[in-house]
Protein backbone atom coordinates (compact mmCIF):
# COMPACT_ATOMS: atom_id res chain seq x y z
CA UNK A 1 0.00 0.00 0.00
CA UNK A 2 1.62 3.10 -1.23
CA UNK A 3 -0.35 5.42 0.59
CA UNK A 4 -3.96 7.28 1.41
CA UNK A 5 -5.65 8.15 -1.67
CA UNK A 6 -8.63 9.39 -0.50
CA UNK A 7 -11.16 8.46 2.08
CA UNK A 8 -15.25 8.20 1.49
CA UNK A 9 -17.92 9.66 2.86
CA UNK A 10 -21.56 8.81 2.44
CA UNK A 11 -23.80 11.17 1.91
CA UNK A 12 -27.39 11.28 1.46
CA UNK A 13 -27.72 15.14 0.66
CA UNK A 14 -24.51 15.49 -1.93
CA UNK A 15 -25.67 19.58 -2.55
CA UNK A 16 -25.75 20.34 1.50
CA UNK A 17 -22.68 18.23 2.17
CA UNK A 18 -20.75 20.39 -0.42
CA UNK A 19 -21.48 23.54 1.27
CA UNK A 20 -20.81 21.79 4.50
CA UNK A 21 -17.34 20.03 3.63
CA UNK A 22 -16.55 23.38 1.83
CA UNK A 23 -16.87 25.26 5.24
CA UNK A 24 -15.04 22.31 6.93
CA UNK A 25 -12.35 22.24 4.48
CA UNK A 26 -11.68 25.61 3.47
CA UNK A 27 -11.82 24.50 0.00
CA UNK A 28 -14.49 24.32 -2.76
CA UNK A 29 -14.65 20.74 -4.60
CA UNK A 30 -12.71 20.50 -7.73
CA UNK A 31 -14.17 17.83 -9.40
CA UNK A 32 -17.63 15.87 -9.65
CA UNK A 33 -18.37 12.89 -11.09
CA UNK A 34 -21.19 10.16 -11.63
CA UNK A 35 -19.83 6.72 -11.47
CA UNK A 36 -23.03 4.73 -13.32
CA UNK A 37 -21.19 1.55 -12.50
CA UNK A 38 -21.47 2.42 -9.05
CA UNK A 39 -24.73 3.98 -8.37
CA UNK A 40 -23.33 7.26 -7.20
CA UNK A 41 -22.65 11.22 -7.73
CA UNK A 42 -19.48 12.22 -6.64
CA UNK A 43 -17.70 15.32 -5.47
CA UNK A 44 -14.09 15.48 -4.95
CA UNK A 45 -12.20 18.21 -2.15
CA UNK A 46 -8.41 18.13 -1.84
CA UNK A 47 -6.55 18.32 1.40
CA UNK A 48 -2.63 18.17 1.01
CA UNK A 49 -2.13 15.17 -1.48
CA UNK A 50 -5.20 12.92 0.34
CA UNK A 51 -8.93 13.14 -1.24
CA UNK A 52 -12.08 13.37 0.41
CA UNK A 53 -14.81 12.15 -1.54
CA UNK A 54 -18.45 12.20 -0.57
CA UNK A 55 -20.84 9.67 -2.75
CA UNK A 56 -24.66 9.97 -3.09
CA UNK A 57 -26.66 7.13 -4.09
CA UNK A 58 -28.37 7.51 -7.30
CA UNK A 59 -30.70 4.92 -6.90
CA UNK A 60 -32.55 3.62 -3.66
CA UNK A 61 -31.19 0.47 -2.96
CA UNK A 62 -27.61 1.33 -4.69
CA UNK A 63 -24.66 0.43 -2.25
CA UNK A 64 -24.41 3.68 -1.17
CA UNK A 65 -27.88 3.88 -0.01
CA UNK A 66 -28.38 0.42 1.54
CA UNK A 67 -25.28 1.70 3.93
CA UNK A 68 -26.81 5.08 4.91
CA UNK A 69 -30.14 2.84 5.72
CA UNK A 70 -28.11 0.64 7.70
CA UNK A 71 -25.72 2.84 9.33
CA UNK A 72 -26.44 6.53 8.43
CA UNK A 73 -24.76 8.85 7.08
CA UNK A 74 -20.82 8.78 7.93
CA UNK A 75 -17.74 7.36 6.68
CA UNK A 76 -17.45 4.70 4.09
CA UNK A 77 -14.07 3.82 2.77
CA UNK A 78 -10.42 4.63 2.93
CA UNK A 79 -8.30 3.99 -0.49
CA UNK A 80 -5.21 2.95 -0.65
CA UNK A 81 -3.22 3.51 -3.63
CA UNK A 82 -1.31 0.50 -5.01
CA UNK A 83 1.52 0.15 -7.26
CA UNK A 84 0.17 -2.55 -9.01
CA UNK A 85 -3.40 -3.57 -8.19
CA UNK A 86 -3.53 -7.09 -9.71
CA UNK A 87 -0.42 -8.35 -8.01
CA UNK A 88 -1.75 -6.29 -5.07
CA UNK A 89 -5.34 -8.32 -5.23
CA UNK A 90 -3.09 -11.45 -5.77
CA UNK A 91 -0.73 -10.78 -2.56
CA UNK A 92 -4.03 -9.81 -0.48
CA UNK A 93 -6.10 -13.74 -1.28
CA UNK A 94 -2.94 -15.49 -0.65
CA UNK A 95 -3.08 -13.63 3.10
CA UNK A 96 -6.80 -15.00 3.00
CA UNK A 97 -8.36 -11.62 2.46
CA UNK A 98 -11.49 -12.36 0.69
CA UNK A 99 -12.30 -9.43 -2.25
CA UNK A 100 -15.32 -8.04 -3.45
CA UNK A 101 -14.30 -8.26 -7.24
CA UNK A 102 -12.46 -11.36 -9.29
CA UNK A 103 -10.65 -8.36 -11.29
CA UNK A 104 -10.17 -4.54 -10.82
CA UNK A 105 -13.37 -2.39 -11.96
CA UNK A 106 -13.19 0.92 -13.24
CA UNK A 107 -13.56 3.23 -10.64
CA UNK A 108 -13.95 7.05 -10.08
CA UNK A 109 -11.18 9.46 -11.00
CA UNK A 110 -9.63 7.50 -13.58
CA UNK A 111 -9.00 4.47 -11.09
CA UNK A 112 -8.86 1.06 -11.14
CA UNK A 113 -10.49 -0.39 -7.91
CA UNK A 114 -11.06 -3.08 -5.73
CA UNK A 115 -12.64 -3.87 -2.48
CA UNK A 116 -11.70 -6.16 0.44
CA UNK A 117 -14.51 -7.75 2.15
CA UNK A 118 -15.14 -5.66 5.22
CA UNK A 119 -15.73 -8.93 7.29
CA UNK A 120 -12.07 -9.88 6.81
CA UNK A 121 -10.67 -5.97 8.10
CA UNK A 122 -13.05 -5.44 11.66
CA UNK A 123 -15.50 -3.75 9.35
CA UNK A 124 -13.73 -1.20 7.70
CA UNK A 125 -13.88 -0.86 4.29
CA UNK A 126 -10.65 -1.36 2.56
CA UNK A 127 -10.37 0.15 -1.32
CA UNK A 128 -7.34 -0.46 -3.49
CA UNK A 129 -6.93 1.60 -6.45
CA UNK A 130 -4.08 2.57 -8.92
CA UNK A 131 -4.00 5.04 -11.76
CA UNK A 132 -5.65 3.96 -14.82
CA UNK A 133 -3.02 6.03 -16.56
CA UNK A 134 0.11 4.57 -14.58
CA UNK A 135 -0.17 1.09 -16.61
CA UNK A 136 1.37 0.64 -19.57
CA UNK B 1 -6.85 22.09 7.67
CA UNK B 2 -3.04 21.00 6.75
CA UNK B 3 -3.79 17.90 6.11
CA UNK B 4 -5.12 14.03 7.30
CA UNK B 5 -2.48 13.16 9.83
CA UNK B 6 -4.50 9.67 11.02
CA UNK B 7 -7.68 7.44 10.47
CA UNK B 8 -9.29 5.98 13.87
CA UNK B 9 -10.64 2.87 13.61
CA UNK B 10 -12.78 1.04 16.55
CA UNK B 11 -12.01 -2.66 17.06
CA UNK B 12 -13.02 -4.74 19.76
CA UNK B 13 -9.31 -6.79 19.79
CA UNK B 14 -6.33 -4.86 18.78
CA UNK B 15 -4.45 -7.84 19.14
CA UNK B 16 -6.05 -9.42 16.64
CA UNK B 17 -6.42 -6.35 14.67
CA UNK B 18 -2.55 -5.61 15.09
CA UNK B 19 -1.83 -8.68 13.13
CA UNK B 20 -4.65 -8.08 10.29
CA UNK B 21 -3.35 -4.73 9.56
CA UNK B 22 0.07 -5.87 9.68
CA UNK B 23 -0.55 -8.09 7.06
CA UNK B 24 -3.00 -5.66 4.80
CA UNK B 25 -0.55 -2.75 5.09
CA UNK B 26 2.92 -5.02 4.64
CA UNK B 27 3.79 -3.16 8.02
CA UNK B 28 4.27 -3.82 11.94
CA UNK B 29 2.85 -0.97 14.22
CA UNK B 30 5.43 1.65 15.10
CA UNK B 31 3.63 2.51 18.43
CA UNK B 32 1.47 1.75 21.03
CA UNK B 33 -0.05 4.07 23.40
CA UNK B 34 -2.61 4.02 26.04
CA UNK B 35 -5.16 7.52 26.35
CA UNK B 36 -6.51 7.39 30.26
CA UNK B 37 -8.46 10.02 29.22
CA UNK B 38 -10.35 8.73 26.39
CA UNK B 39 -10.27 5.13 27.82
CA UNK B 40 -8.39 3.54 24.80
CA UNK B 41 -5.35 1.83 24.37
CA UNK B 42 -4.17 2.25 20.50
CA UNK B 43 -1.59 0.85 18.18
CA UNK B 44 -0.11 3.19 15.22
CA UNK B 45 0.61 2.19 11.72
CA UNK B 46 2.51 4.14 9.46
CA UNK B 47 1.33 4.02 5.28
CA UNK B 48 3.47 7.25 3.65
CA UNK B 49 2.81 10.55 5.73
CA UNK B 50 -0.87 9.33 7.10
CA UNK B 51 -0.94 7.44 10.45
CA UNK B 52 -4.06 4.43 10.87
CA UNK B 53 -4.81 4.72 14.41
CA UNK B 54 -5.92 1.08 15.65
CA UNK B 55 -8.55 2.07 18.74
CA UNK B 56 -9.28 -0.54 21.56
CA UNK B 57 -12.09 0.61 24.75
CA UNK B 58 -10.27 0.02 27.95
CA UNK B 59 -13.63 0.31 29.76
CA UNK B 60 -17.03 -1.34 28.61
CA UNK B 61 -19.07 2.32 29.02
CA UNK B 62 -16.13 3.94 27.17
CA UNK B 63 -16.56 6.10 23.83
CA UNK B 64 -15.02 3.37 21.95
CA UNK B 65 -16.74 0.47 23.30
CA UNK B 66 -20.20 2.44 22.99
CA UNK B 67 -18.98 3.25 19.62
CA UNK B 68 -18.85 -0.37 18.45
CA UNK B 69 -22.05 -1.41 20.35
CA UNK B 70 -24.22 0.93 18.51
CA UNK B 71 -22.40 0.83 14.83
CA UNK B 72 -20.27 -2.36 14.86
CA UNK B 73 -16.39 -2.04 14.85
CA UNK B 74 -14.86 0.13 11.87
CA UNK B 75 -13.86 3.75 10.87
CA UNK B 76 -14.21 6.25 13.72
CA UNK B 77 -12.65 9.08 12.77
CA UNK B 78 -10.93 11.61 10.68
CA UNK B 79 -7.93 13.60 11.92
CA UNK B 80 -6.63 16.41 10.11
CA UNK B 81 -3.69 18.66 11.30
CA UNK B 82 -4.40 21.71 11.66
CA UNK B 83 -1.53 24.80 12.19
CA UNK B 84 -2.96 26.36 15.17
CA UNK B 85 -6.20 24.37 16.63
CA UNK B 86 -7.16 27.40 19.01
CA UNK B 87 -7.84 29.83 16.27
CA UNK B 88 -9.57 26.91 13.89
CA UNK B 89 -11.98 25.80 16.97
CA UNK B 90 -12.71 29.47 16.73
CA UNK B 91 -12.98 29.41 12.99
CA UNK B 92 -15.39 26.83 13.14
CA UNK B 93 -17.33 27.99 15.58
CA UNK B 94 -18.20 31.07 13.74
CA UNK B 95 -18.91 29.08 11.04
CA UNK B 96 -21.56 27.39 12.85
CA UNK B 97 -19.88 23.80 14.20
CA UNK B 98 -20.33 22.41 17.56
CA UNK B 99 -17.03 21.86 19.04
CA UNK B 100 -16.80 18.26 21.97
CA UNK B 101 -15.41 20.56 24.33
CA UNK B 102 -14.41 24.24 24.98
CA UNK B 103 -10.64 23.89 24.73
CA UNK B 104 -8.39 21.49 23.31
CA UNK B 105 -7.43 18.09 25.22
CA UNK B 106 -4.44 16.48 25.29
CA UNK B 107 -4.74 12.95 22.83
CA UNK B 108 -2.65 10.17 21.76
CA UNK B 109 0.85 10.60 20.08
CA UNK B 110 1.66 13.59 21.46
CA UNK B 111 -0.88 15.62 20.04
CA UNK B 112 -3.59 18.75 21.05
CA UNK B 113 -6.82 17.39 20.00
CA UNK B 114 -10.57 18.82 19.51
CA UNK B 115 -13.40 16.90 18.24
CA UNK B 116 -15.84 18.65 15.77
CA UNK B 117 -19.82 16.97 16.72
CA UNK B 118 -20.70 14.53 14.13
CA UNK B 119 -23.86 16.15 14.15
CA UNK B 120 -22.82 18.84 12.50
CA UNK B 121 -20.58 16.82 9.47
CA UNK B 122 -22.93 14.43 8.37
CA UNK B 123 -22.01 11.38 10.43
CA UNK B 124 -18.62 11.98 10.48
CA UNK B 125 -16.49 12.49 13.51
CA UNK B 126 -13.62 15.16 12.63
CA UNK B 127 -10.33 15.18 15.03
CA UNK B 128 -8.41 18.63 15.02
CA UNK B 129 -4.83 17.84 16.03
CA UNK B 130 -2.10 20.01 16.13
CA UNK B 131 1.62 18.41 17.75
CA UNK B 132 2.40 19.84 21.36
CA UNK B 133 5.78 20.32 20.70
CA UNK B 134 4.73 22.87 17.74
CA UNK B 135 3.40 25.04 20.08
CA UNK B 136 6.15 27.68 21.20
Amino acid sequence: MKRVEHIGIAVSDLEAAEALYTRLLQVAPYKHEEVAGEQVNTAFFRVDDTKIELLQSTDPEGVIARFIAKRGAGIHHIAFEVKDIVSEMERLRNEGFHLLSEAPKIGADNKLVCFVHPKDTQGVLIELCQERDSLI
